[in-house]
């Protein structure tokens, strides 16, 4: 397995595998991280490696998508691990770069998906998307894969990447991979590891409030303010619990349904909505989400 | 030569010829137009031509880089005429997209440069240098060209572009041709054909002015403050001449340089500096720059 500090270096692995440019011959699948691998970014590497000749990942922890009042400091790191992972998993090349090599100036250039990134996660950090968006950019113009792979946990990343990638005619397919989960339901993220005994055993509340409204979505008609209210009296259920947002959107517009709407009614009509959470348990923000899909019913 | 009107077709032209992805053995040049081409597009072709095995034009007036009172509707085009051009002058293909082709849905992305993009032409024109990075990123990701013309008679859109592709790891070189002009000196442009005789003939000042700084420049020590004075009391000489702008700035950064700073002093020390018009005959607004670079002097 390679490993690749530069932009230079993973280029020129690429060519010489026969993946980059002139001569290209492979295709490469592609899993962006910020490390601390877990089960869900091993289930991404496993998809890429039964879809392309060649498996690539990245671990980069980019400061452009945190918030200056957030965790990019204390993000956890454990590069060593990771890479034993990767081989492990048999992964072709790493691509490990520090913050000069990925921003050598300030950057000057943002890209922006307006509308689906300026909601929920977007709204409760400003910038997140943009950051994202960009870092994701400059990451596909440097392996330059055939197909990308992100996990449903963040659904709404998915989406204005999926958006992004359409917009701006980028040829790299944004594959979405489905989350994975504890055997309690906890959806498997890197900063699980900050949660305290107590907050961890309360952390199961976000599965739990979602198969819930799955539950309720089979026995009765639900509008859309009603699937609202059921999720956050769900959550309030666990006392540490502070409900960021608990709301029902499209997907993967992340546009409004009407509240007063059915949901079965709006899924019936082939629009596929997506229940989606952030809680916070002490300064520790987990996310989770639900996709409604009209094949599902 | 082969026509495009679609993305797909582009791709497949570019993949059959040995010029995109899989198997790409052929360098490709790339010379994005809005259409209506003078000899300053030849010449860019020309220069892609000598550069690379196979030479792309692109013919699409973008509306996102027009303001709400811009001349959007009113762009002069000639598509039959365009093509002949590009036929006799050897290109290979042309991509012709339609605004659906280009923006099936409203785009919500926006690829951003600021600093570069707020200042002169971008302030007078606000979005401008927005609708043009996004375009071209776009038309970068169709064609994948490995080097991409510009003429310097859009100083300013060849920093965005170049600041762009750097901080976004395009791997297309951007490539900066002179500006040609007629011979009284007015730099050739499509929205030329808007001038009234008389305008066409006092159009020539800002060429003059560019050329009596440069003159001054020899003779005396300037300051910064003093060369926009004498630029804009040189255009003032032309009675119908509506001065937008008339400055110096960095180059390609556009920074501010100090008024009270020698010109000469700052390029001795290595800063290229560009003096930038913007000026406005009736509703048509012409542009022209010159740049001092240290190896000048």
């Amino acid at each position: 397995m390679r490993r690749c500090y530069t932009v230079e270096d993973m280029r020129q692995w690429l060519a010489d595998n026969n993946a980059y440019k002139f001569g290209k011959t492979k295709t490469v699948g592609f899993v962006p991280t910020m490390g601390y691998l877990h089960d869900g970014h091993m289930s991404l590497l496993e998809q890429s490696k039964q879809d392309n000749d060649l498996t690539v990942l990245s671990i980069f922890v980019n400061p452009l998508q945190f918030g200056p009042s957030e965790d990019f400091e204390r993000y956890p790191r454990d590069e060593e691990r990771d890479l034993r992972l990767a081989e492990l998993c048999g992964v072709d090349a790493v691509f490990l770069p520090s913050v000069e090599v990925m921003y050598p100036h300030k950057p000057l250039t943002t890209v922006r998906v307006s509308a689906i990134a300026d909601v929920l996660c977007g709204a409760s950090r400003p910038g997140h998307f943009d950051g994202v968006a960009t870092v994701v950019s400059k990451l596909l113009h440097i392996v330059s894969p055939d197909r990308a792979y992100f996990g449903m946990k963040d659904a709404q990343q998915v989406a204005v990447l999926t958006q992004m990638t359409a917009d701006l005619n980028l040829d790299t397919a944004i594959v979405r991979c489905p989350t994975l989960r504890e055997e309690d339901g906890l959806a498997l993220s890197s900063r699980n590891v900050y949660l305290t005994p107590e907050e961890r055993d309360q952390a199961t509340v976000l599965y739990a409030s979602l198969q819930t409204l799955q539950q309720s979505l089979k026995e009765q008609r639900l509008s859309v303010a009603q699937a609202e209210q059921l999720l956050a009296a769900s959550l309030r259920e666990a006392p540490l619990a502070i409900i960021e947002y608990a709301e029902v959107r499209t997907f993967p517009r992340f546009g409004q349904p009407s509240p007063h709407s059915c949901m079965q009614d709006i899924i019936q009509q082939g629009t596929t909505l997506l229940a989606a959470l952030a809680v916070k348990f002490g300064t520790t923000r987990l996310i989770d989400n639900m996709v409604y899909a009209p094949d599902r019913e």
